[in-house]
């Protein structure tokens, strides 16, 4: 697989997720797969990206920079977004917030086997504190 | 410059931290350099990692995953290390703390132009909280 062909698989992959098709994860994701040094299977994986899709109904996967070689690919992705419900722990104030995440992937035949994910949770908090100068 | 030249140049850039050599920086990175989406003056950057380094001693970057394709960079950076002093307004506790950085380059001519940088701060925060379950 080249890069460019490795590249239209992730690209598949988000928007998979954009498109709210969970159970067309499994093309694109190993059973099981390592997600921060844990293992995870696909049924569990889905159920934290969906369970990420009803705090944050419009959750979109933007595309900032995209980094592709050999097996490996790196990702950081904009989220411009309202939560609607608590978001890892942080209530919803209602009003859009705008985030990035940092993740890398290691391939296999295909298909992500590890996932290792860094979320800017400090500009989430700051936006979703009330009173917070950000804000 | 192919991307294992490029790979080469990187690996130059995290010894040139590692080692110290703040001076040598202008070798690896343009002036001004834009992090995280502020212009900086070559010597702002080198304060800004100079202080770093002042406030955590045994700072070494350690390569976890890096990717390169093209003119872009993706590494995900690991820091196990003991704050001498507060680190990004924190207070040190004497003990060694484990935390990632997951960084983005963007080079032109073969020096760093761009960086998006992601540090787990939750992680560190968490380390260098007193009573906190993680210690």
């Amino acid at each position: 697989m080249t890069d460019l062909d490795l590249e239209d698989r992730y690209r598949g992959y988000l928007m998979c997720l954009n498109e709210r098709r969970f159970p067309d994860l499994s093309e694109f994701v190993h059973n099981p797969v390592v997600h921060n040094d844990r293992t995870l299977s696909i049924t569990e994986f889905q159920d934290l990206l969906r369970r990420d899709a009803a705090e944050i109904p419009d959750l979109h996967y933007a595309i900032e920079r995209l980094v592709v070689q050999g097996e490996q690919v790196a990702c950081r992705i904009r989220f411009d977004c309202t939560p609607a419900a608590s978001f890892r722990g942080i209530p919803p104030t209602g009003r859009p917030i705008s985030f990035v995440e940092h993740v890398f992937y290691r391939y296999r035949d295909g298909r992500i086997a590890e996932i290792w994910s860094l979320i800017d949770m400090e500009t989430i908090r700051e936006q979703l504190t009330p009173g917070h100068p950000d804000r």
